[in-house]
């Protein structure tokens, strides 16, 4: 996803997520909190959950759910290096069909991580 | 799996491997090797890397896989907590199909996890 | 779906299908037929039928499937707290994987139902 | 499955859920309630809804599930007709790779029929 | 697959095919019908088709399909070398995943061309 | 996908392999040339190899690598009737949830056989 297209997935995610939650499905609303809680340091801590709930998506070709954790992974610090290692492993168990995945993947991620850069850092 | 179907597990894999390889198809001698170092140290650790091949699998719901996967873990000092972590993460995201893979896939992890202790430890 | 995306797909699956028809395969034409008999009332009545094929497209994670589905359930007097049901068993059994598809059905889903309220029931 | 498979099933299922609840990891647990509560009676009764669990199954392709959802249908009074019609849509659903998995569960639906046929009706 | 498990699964899938044809659904048998003459010599012949049906059996690994199209292939005169050739396809679009499915068919594969040896061939 | 559509898949394509090659991982280099390798003439030629692909990608639907095996399909000389045959066979094996692959795959399909005209052919 490029810049744009990452705005309005945001978007959409929070506008809908708000939707479904406001349906008052009790099974539903608690299947989203054990989702989040899927992710909180436990005896993992979150960073490697996060590069789990990645390479899952990305094994099982949803990106929606690749681009969510690629956010993630940025905030809880995977750099590009690592991030592209959990890429390298869902290419293998999952074979070439994960490669039109890949390329958004590749192109999300550079994203993400340019808009992570602080301004301080760039801008002395 | 129980102690004598990981057994037979292990020798049947050995020797259609052997089967495999042996018929000197160069495009799958090559993805065998490609498969290998997938899982080598590199920007993540063996013990990071195994797990996302382990959570990969169950989503994908390949019980050999699984079992694969949890022997490696277990030799990458992966312990029984971080180990369930996984399951979860494979559970949340891959839902209620993955649980009969996570029953069988606890009985191979209490299995390989006893086949790992020292005798040392348990006969002082 | 919003409602120009649902006009689109509507008019892009008529196209396509009058083509492939158009094509005079025998087993694909067959096919067709039998598609449209599996959800035909017989010792299962329409309503429950379109139901367990928006289940199954849900798990599968085919969007144009759902949609397609959405509209018969509605047509079938599917009401919203049951389809919300439905959507439910699916992100139980298929997992938060489920969830991105979970967001366009729900969109779509009212979208249709808010097209089905005729005029005279809203302006007396 | 034939009687002593479904024996066995049930046995090892039951083991092995005590197994994973006795982990006494919060959100497994958490999700086996979510689970047995998706199809408790609520906006849809529970015949359907564990037809729709039993479609999802099929389509998804998973023999202990299929086997789960076919013994919850026939307690739900789902007969014999009713179940070939959900197989019925499993299969335009999810295609020819769904027949052994129907030929496995057209065993399991007579057996779990023939095992709830009590011996008063039969002998009078 | 070895001999014995062979000749059991030949059993096993035409006993239950006559069961679920008994049942007189006439969705299922169309299906079934359908199902027949999509492998039968069209615009492509027989052969390529079979081998199509093995590839896509792989992917979407399903030992049985597998076992079935590798019998069907043999029959069509697919050689030992052409039928590596269609692994190594499945191994490259479904990745790792399919290398458990790929032991058990090299098993199979050459179980089947042991099989089809006339016994005047090696024997003169 | 149309004429459009189709030259911006190409596009973005290219541009995103010369990304992800350019990320220098040695792991995902060798894979894209294990791939590019599986359809390259050998013990079968590349036609039914191509078939081959082609029909993986439908059943496992992914309508970037359908597009890409038309396209590779369209140079070695599938023609339309063969390529409606592969479609029916993913169709059989896949299911109904392939069909909204197979409508756009059928777009496609006529794109791309009308790009492949020669000038000479049409304007005497």
């Amino acid at each position: 996803m490029n810049e744009q297209e990452l705005t309005e997935f945001r978007k959409y995610r929070e506008k809908m997520n708000e939707k479904i939650l406001g349906s008052d499905h009790l099974g539903i609303k608690r299947f989203f909190n054990l989702d989040t809680q899927a992710y909180a340091e436990g005896a993992l801590d979150a960073k490697t959950k996060e590069m789990l709930g990645l390479v899952a998506s990305m094994v099982l070709r949803c990106d929606d759910c690749i681009s969510y954790h690629i956010i993630r992974c940025v905030e809880e610090k995977v750099n590009r290096q690592e991030m592209i290692e959990v890429f390298n492993v869902a290419l293998i168990v999952g074979g070439s069909i994960v490669i039109p995945h890949m390329r958004r993947a590749f192109e999300t991620m550079d994203q993400v991580l340019s808009d992570q850069t602080p301004a301080a850092e760039t801008n002395p």
